[in-house]
């Protein structure tokens, strides 16, 4: 795809500093631009680049612009600007639309006459399939499941019986939606499984990462509302609810039947205990346990840094004896009748908070 | 499927305060319950909801059942006979026996005529696939693979060669069982891959959640015992050994030749150490370290909780200073004569306890 | 495959005490060895199951040989040459080379007379694979690819477009390589997707675990350099690079555009920040959260242990308290006039080091 920065400052209202003649093809770095190059100032310590760049315009705010020489497309937002530039240079493959011959569709599947069905797909009864969507090679489809307009399975997604998915969404590969969710009644020092009979309902411009785990609700559904982004390896419980617009960066839990609101940001690795609500606008560190509901917008973290060893295992093992230690030290005010600092409740009053 | 509630109480033993004319075809939760619906408490919070649903009946015990007016089956432990009424209810989808014509099976593999084979399965030589089982589409079953009667890969699984999997099992999408576990030896600062001989045991009953590993045993085999179940990506290391009806919540990682022993608990993304022994009747709770060996029964936990960022930060940086901490406690004790609360080690002995 | 121990005491320079005409067949645990067998001490606690061992021979280093009375195969090198002994006896399963007639390969792939194609893989345009590389029954290998000669893909294995695997390198089932990076411009609460336009790059000699995951860049490339090896479920952000021979255990996530050099040990589960540079000769320990750079080699851990549940809450509690703690016990110190034992700096300090 090829447009002259002229197109591209009338099409997303940024002002062009540079000759508007100039074709564009492609996105890339600072470092790494030539003359068809459109970049942007991801990090703010690559901005010494900016000098020598050989870009043929960088998509910058106007204050940026002021600093530097090169020609600009300035842009109140110029990172959203920069993705849309991109999206715009660089759209998804174009896929013929049908169904592959290798493919095995249920006769009673319906597949939009536009959509796609790529080599070596299984579609199983009653699925619906929406116009433009694409379902990549290698998916399953199980029945009764429905897949929006314009959605695209990369490859070798499975999505499990009555699934819903919205429009516009992605699927990387090796996600698995709709899987049964874990649950077993306990008897007599023995599991018994808990039938798995709701579904999982997804919204409208979602994306979903690879090899990413979305569970089917034990009774009512699973629920993904739109705009949420899941990142890779991420594990949604049965019952979950993740509000519309949260994103979850990679190889985040969280256990059944919690709700967390919209606008939420959770960082790699987060766990989030079960049968809790977070709220709407909540951050969440990386690598975070998070035990309880968080009522209060906010950032929230809960992972210890590392240390080198031999000095991390030395805290380690102070660790263990810090509610001894606690107590030394109210014996030591109590003893020296020395100035309390800030009131040090007690362990117990602590625990009954929790 | 619908019974009617006489004929549930007779089955599952319940003494049934209602109708027993009264048909029923699904489980739901009581608050979206109509009238041919069976519910179950699941949570002491919904109890409230005891007085307003339309179910048909709920399965409560003995004491709930003195407190509420709507009609119900009085079970002794009311979950486990809800489990076997909902997997009485909802049974799987019946599957057609026979291997469907875009399957790849080797001529040397045994299928047992009442098993299924899906659409687009790879099924290679020497396999023996049992009575009744159901290998879901797109599968892949390596060599010399057997699968006992009635387990069900339900789509996309991996077995790879010699793994035996055991009867009644259930193995979710994306599964991988008996990929190379992870061996090599150092050799001048590069690796050379020990092969990966052993192979994957797996009893009876036993459920793998969607896209989690079980690796193969370097020299001998990896093992599952009976009534294992396993949540979604969970990572089972070479020549582990999980004992009989022990549960793992979605994310835990079990690093090699650790043995886990029967009956025992593990929370999501909890991590165990490698070459280590946890007895019989552990609880283990979610995101905990697992260094050493537990030798006792109980409930072990690791996780720090979340705190709102600015608070938790600055608690870390404490952390990084607490062996000094300990030793300034030490020195004012001593310098004050303030009693001893407890003895608190010295942390070269903590350490040499480790 | 069956060598003598002559053969191998000359095939890998070793020394041989034993019977030269002696034939092996296989490698074994001291403990399961029958007279074919050859062993290797894996672990020092397995070392009195010499005395007993039905072994052909076992691998050991001088010392070791010295204090036996089995026959042995006396190397410098024990566990490598080990490695190299069970890779001759236990080769992987010869495979056909060819393209299988349920695969589905674009006429303008290129693949090499000597490489396989299993069944019911997908092969995209312009691909091209090398000579003897083997794709297992259920890959999807989209367009452009490029997979060096010797490589091995065992089985449902997703290689996304235009990504490059190096020569002998092995991918374990259901990874995936290539799938898009997590990027999104935030927009008045909505998130803008931005195209990953980079790839993956993958060197000689590289190991990837089963349900891995491996991000394409978003500009650049996203790097595994030669010999690095990746354990299961492990996920590298877009933009990563991993040094030379490098090796992850299971669980780690690597976020995006962090550099990590060569020869370091990752433990598993450890998380570790995007846009941070780890240098070469770093072994970060199992769990860990690594928040910022590493600049000098060695040992670096941040997993604290577990305890009794009940112990560990105590614990953790006063946690919340250390900032106080802290303040405290600098106001007994000045208020005693106790002598300091260390320098403590105040949790501002600290933040500002972070």
């Amino acid at each position: 795809m090829s447009m002259t920065l002229g197109e591209l400052a009338v099409r997303f209202g940024c002002e062009l500093r540079g000759n508007p003649e100039v074709s564009v093809t492609h996105v890339a770095s600072l470092q790494e631009a030539g003359p068809e190059a459109v970049c942007f100032v991801a990090n703010p310590k690559y901005r010494t680049h900016l000098a020598t760049t050989r870009a043929a315009a960088v998509i910058v705010d106007a204050a940026t612009a002021a600093t530097c020489s090169v020609p600009v497309l300035i842009s109140k937002k110029p990172y959203p600007t920069f993705a849309r530039v991109a999206a715009l240079l660089h759209p998804p493959a174009p896929v013929q639309p049908g169904v592959h011959p290798s493919a095995v569709v249920d006769p009673t599947a319906i597949v939009d006459p536009t959509a796609a069905v790529a080599p070596l797909c299984s579609i199983g009864a009653g699925v619906r399939i929406g116009a433009r969507a694409v379902i990549g090679p290698g998916c399953v489809v199980q029945d009764n499941v429905e897949i929006g307009a314009d959605t695209r399975l990369v490859a070798r997604v499975t999505v499990c019986a009555r699934v819903k998915v919205g429009e516009r969404c992605i699927v990387h590969p090796g996600a698995v939606i709709g899987a049964d969710g874990f649950g077993y009644a306990p008897d007599g020092g023995t599991w018994v499984k808990v039938a798995q009979v709701g579904a999982v309902r997804i919204g409208n411009d979602v994306e979903i990462g690879a090899n990413t785990t979305v569970d089917r609700g034990a009774i009512d559904d699973t629920v993904l509302e739109d705009g949420v982004k899941l990142d890779n390896q991420i594990q949604i419980g049965h019952n979950v609810r993740v509000g519309a617009h949260t994103a979850m960066a990679a190889g985040v839990g969280v256990a059944g039947s919690t709700i967390i609101g919209k606008h939420c940001m959770i960082g790699g690795k987060a766990g989030i205990n079960g049968q809790i609500e977070i709220c709407d606008g909540v951050l969440i560190g990386g690598h975070t346990t998070v035990g309880g509901s968080i009522k209060h917008p906010g950032s929230y973290s809960g992972a210890i840094g590392m240390e080198e060893t031999k000095r991390f295992r030395r805290n380690a093992a102070r660790f263990r004896q810090l509610d001894t230690m606690a107590k030394q030290v109210h014996a030591l005010v109590k003893h020296t009748g020395a100035p309390l600092v800030e009131p040090m409740r007690d362990s117990q009053d602590e625990k009954d908070k929790q």
